[in-house]
């Protein structure tokens, strides 16, 4: 299989959420003209697109659209997506602990892709009076557990002030991408992935669907 | 202005996002060309999104591409982004909590375009002991004062189990739209608008980032 470009990462994502929220609906075929319609990229650029998922795409093709019970496993295989990746909290303050125990919102594709394997702190009794089924570590572990349990993601949950330096720690523990919380801006070798969260996008995106505009 | 299209909606939100980044670190212009290629939402579309904005988008535009400087006004008007919208929180359990005193990670459009001013929490003790800049109110007060200040957007960060009830009061109360923390489905008229945010999808973005498809 050829390497995906990154744009057509993005919408392959994308395309995924919408067949398994269809597929959740108990709606049939997905068309790329119904893709073109909610999305606005061109079908031409779907199709292309889903080209890339080679054989599993074209399985799941036919005169009436797409197959979501075929396109989905194709995409998520071609996106990395089809085995479970481990990850961790690193700050157990109030957002990082928060995270410990919460039942994860599933999304349309469920959490059976990803496995909270550890939390970390620098703050010893806190990692010791904390009280989660996931278990607890002293930050100065982050090295030795990682690499034991193959925890290849962190949610970054520290204070602005402590990021880089925990974003650095994870760094040479090996971890290969961090969701960051903190209202900082990162400073990480090129080969780190790295998601900032930010709540004013989530605010924006709820502000949009809210207001219609020129009123 | 005519009412923008919800597609249309989602990508002048997606540019601004893009053209605020860019104006963030020095650059100049913006084309569609270079829209289309990061997006793949071809030329045409995002050309027809910009007529949307009337005026203000024909004025940004020039032989050599889009200048940001009035392209972004031009999009926060059109996509209502343009006064400062209250929010509040509700739930004030470990995520909930986490929100009240954090400075927002502002992202690249800033954080002027939100107020956070309430939070809210059935536990009344809860609300006495919390120390808070931002003031807080057993949930019983939630008409009162959401309708006094003009509150407008809701984080629900509440367990599961009390989402559905905390939804339906927070629509009793005259909210607008809900950001949904909780890993439940609510059931809310239609006028009102809901963001549910999993964190798988952002596992997901993340995992899509960090993995190159083929190896």
């Amino acid at each position: 299989m050829n390497h995906v470009p990154e744009p057509a990462k993005e919408r392959l994502l994308y395309l995924l959420r919408l067949l398994e929220k269809n597929r959740d609906e108990g709606s049939g075929l997905v068309t790329s003209a119904m893709v073109e319609e909610l999305t606005g990229w061109h079908r031409d650029t779907i199709r292309k697109d889903i080209s890339w998922l080679g054989n599993g795409g074209e399985a799941a093709g036919t005169p009436g659209g797409y197959n979501p019970q075929f396109l989905i496993p194709a995409i998520r295989k071609a996106l990395g997506l089809d085995r479970v990746r481990r990850f961790c909290v690193v700050g157990l303050g109030r957002l990082g602990s928060a995270y410990l125990d919460r039942p994860f919102a599933p999304g349309p594709g469920g959490m059976e892709e990803f496995e909270l394997a550890a939390g970390f702190d620098t703050n010893v009794n806190r990692v010791e009076i904390l009280k989660s089924s996931v278990p607890l570590y002293p930050a100065y572990k982050m090295g030795e557990v990682i690499s034991r349990f193959g925890i290849e993601m962190a949610l970054l949950c520290v204070p602005a002030a402590a990021a880089r330096d925990a974003a650095g720690k994870l760094a040479a523990a090996g971890i290969r991408g961090i969701i960051n919380f903190a209202p900082a801006a990162l400073a990480l070798p090129p080969d780190i992935a790295v998601r900032n969260v930010y709540l004013a996008d989530e605010l924006r995106a709820l502000a949009v669907k809210l207001f219609p505009s020129g009123c």
